[in-house]
């Protein structure tokens, strides 16, 4: 099984990239199912219903998320109904919405695992212990496991890798909005990437505009960041899993650049 | 001007791997000039007299480093007295050692900068004001300018890049001991790329053991970090530069693995 | 000569308890002079033209700040004419404001200095650094010279207060919005206290009404506070300076309880 | 009942300090029962069997702790075994030694509880919610409750106390060795204070010899920090418990300088 996993999906620009670009990346690169971060889908900073359909529409099959999944009101009125919207499972529980779930495709159970780091940002549960009770439970269902590992740190997002290498599919991480170079499979047979990258303006800082992020480096007085405009970069990974052992077999970047 | 700067060299492993690679690396690429992160250099922290002694030797010209260049107090010694070793310029004045200097070759000046971010890690001088502020001085004598910034946030990483577009050959970011698959030339000019990743163990975590990070991580509690062993990879970039301009014209990255 | 400092006056509450208290407390204390922290005046978040002019006519004598003074975009519009306010000193040069001037009282020079830190805080200059500089130029103008720092940790507020020991009247803390009972003079005659506290609703959390702070902690979710009701409380220092050479004979807390 | 509850004591003064002025102490207050936060009993950092038990002999009951508990390894030898040292309950299930245990005092059951904050700090479990789960637990075999909540923020003090506030005696923080002036009792009949300070050398900063410290902050290098020598203050607070409900009834601080 060949799936496409996307990094954070920046506001109108990188929506549009989607629905421009998806249809024929997922037929180039073989691709039976899609996940996509949603965390900055609506305006850079969280989700609502709208967009959210239309990036379904688009041909995305689950939207993981991470910190901004918040940022709009709106998401609580829909996060518990709609199963295909994930957020950090190490949220405290009762935390609305889902952070884990299993997909059904062609007969096979495909689970997905959202999880945040804690290094340099908000103060959740273990996610070390969190991704080993999800799985423990998956396992049973599920040959093939995928987690988006939304995190700051380097260290903490290779350190879940090796730790789950033989119990996971693919580690994917997403948040910093730049793509690494470090690709591989783990020994046990687990796929990893550091940082999927970002989905989203090209000439920007992280997809919003450059010089509100510079001017705030420069005055530590509070600037007002707006998505950018002009060409837009498509980032993610595809990886090919064996369905009979869930081992992950290629793992495979994926840069494209679009102009509307 | 074809210029090699390579990634936080970690340890006897990443020594060794320079040891070896290097000759043929430069000969590959047609390099003329070496620029290596070396604040990991012994023992995966700091550096001392006898082991940068060593990377001089093995073809480095210049090392940059960061915020492990003060772990072994050796350095105290002979930082002010070797001009090839460089340290963040944003240190306060009167810190021990420089953080900018200019280096010759064929009759080209070459300026390097090292600099360090401050989102994240340690309270230092404004690294955007610094920049500005030696740039200026630079670039009467040079037409050349490198700078490794040695940060730790993609925000503040490329937001400096884009800062100093078109008064810098490149930006170069290091820390993080992770590639990224971000590098390109900006419209003025500028070369960057967020991390040019980690020379040192490929099994492992940042270059240190596996084992110790994982349960720190589960833990909590205070674990000791060791150099890993076994296969070592070299990251690093050629970065191409007009001489008559100092325009970057090509940056690529390198990636290689080592078995000894 | 004695001087009033008030801890940050948190919205609608802190102001009025500030009119109702004040010239009883000037009267009783025997004040001469009064600085008041006004960061959290407007709505708990900055400063407004207003509000600043109301605590002017209450007879507060300078207003000093920190890190929520730009939350109003209108300080913008007042910062540079408006003497009376104060801004941390230490944000980069060409920062509108300023973070130190020099006030006339019978014949008497007060040099008044604000500072924030940067532990857990703002990426600003050096306090330490700045501190030194600006003492220096006032120095000449000035025997009298207190200093407002807005600062997190004990460390890096109890080290300032030490680091000035001799140079200064008084080092007081503000931004925990938590009075500390620590108030001492050092050795060289400096006054020093960690933090001076908070003048708003007592039924509160730090200003704010509890359960959305609660809350927050226990979702990790975003939540909108709002400056508490009630009782308000009343938290500041008096400060005894001997005219002749600048020296603090006494440091006094304050604390009030007051409700309408 | 009366119970005294001693603030950071630190390295050689501060167990000194104990020494000689605990008795007293405990007889002009009445003390029936004694904590004392012990995370930098040795050294400055830290434990060892030996320095635990003096501190027993000399009257304290039981000691609680903070982040640095595990600062010297010894501790890994007898912190299952003796009952006596507590260390923070949020960390990870499986830590060694115990986050909370009953006390037995004349008929009376007192339970004592230690967690750590996470603002600023670890990332451990939640204090808020393991707060609420050690408390039902123990409600049963106890009225009287305390809790030292070692944390850095005021915020998370704070809200600590308040969201416990009938739930427990007392909530009593630790941590920033600054005592605070906020010791009130909640609506609901908890105790409060944000900070009951420092046991250890006067002349200091939070215990340490000042140079260094200052040095670390003016230079940005690292520095070896060293217990402080000559007079010691005496932190903390007294806080009477009706025994038939469990409820704070007074909550007094202390303050004594103790000159060898
Ligand atoms: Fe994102
Ligand atoms: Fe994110
Ligand atoms: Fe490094
Ligand atoms: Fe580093
Ligand atoms: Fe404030
Ligand atoms: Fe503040
Ligand atoms: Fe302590
Ligand atoms: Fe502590």
């Amino acid at each position: 099984m060949r799936i496409l996993m996307i990094g954070d999906i920046v506001g109108n620009p990188g929506r549009k990239c989607i629905r421009d670009l998806l249809p024929k990346i997922k037929e180039n690169y073989n691709i039976d199912f899609t996940i996509a971060n949603c965390e900055n889908l609506a305006g850079g900073k969280g989700i609502n219903k709208k967009v959210i359909n239309n990036i379904f529409t688009y041909g995305v099959d689950v939207a993981t998320s991470g910190n901004h999944i918040w940022d709009k009101k709106e998401i609580f009125d829909f996060i518990d109904s709609e199963t295909r919207i994930l957020r950090p499972a190490n949220y405290p529980v009762k935390t609305p919405g889902r952070g884990y779930h299993i997909f059904e495709l062609n007969g096979n159970n495909i689970g997905i695992i959202n999880l945040s780091g804690r290094v340099f940002m908000s103060d959740l549960d273990c996610p070390f212990q969190k991704a080993s009770t999800i799985i423990e439970e998956l396992r049973s269902q599920c040959k093939i496991i995928l987690l988006d590992f939304h995190a700051e740190a380097t260290s903490e997002k290779m350190a879940l890798g090796r730790y789950l290498d033989g119990k996971a599919s693919a580690i994917v991480g997403t948040h910093t909005h730049v793509q690494t170079s470090d690709e591989r499979i783990f020994e046990n047979g687990t796929g990893y990437i550091t940082d999927i990258g970002m989905t989203g303006p090209y000439e920007s800082i992280l997809g919003v505009e450059s010089e509100p992020v510079i001017n705030n480096f420069l005055t530590q007085l509070p600037e007002r960041f707006e998505v950018a405009s002009g060409k837009v970069q498509f980032n993610g990974v595809v990886i090919e899993i064996e369905e009979a052992d869930g081992k992950c077999k290629d793992i495979e970047r994926i840069q494209d650049l679009h102009e509307f």
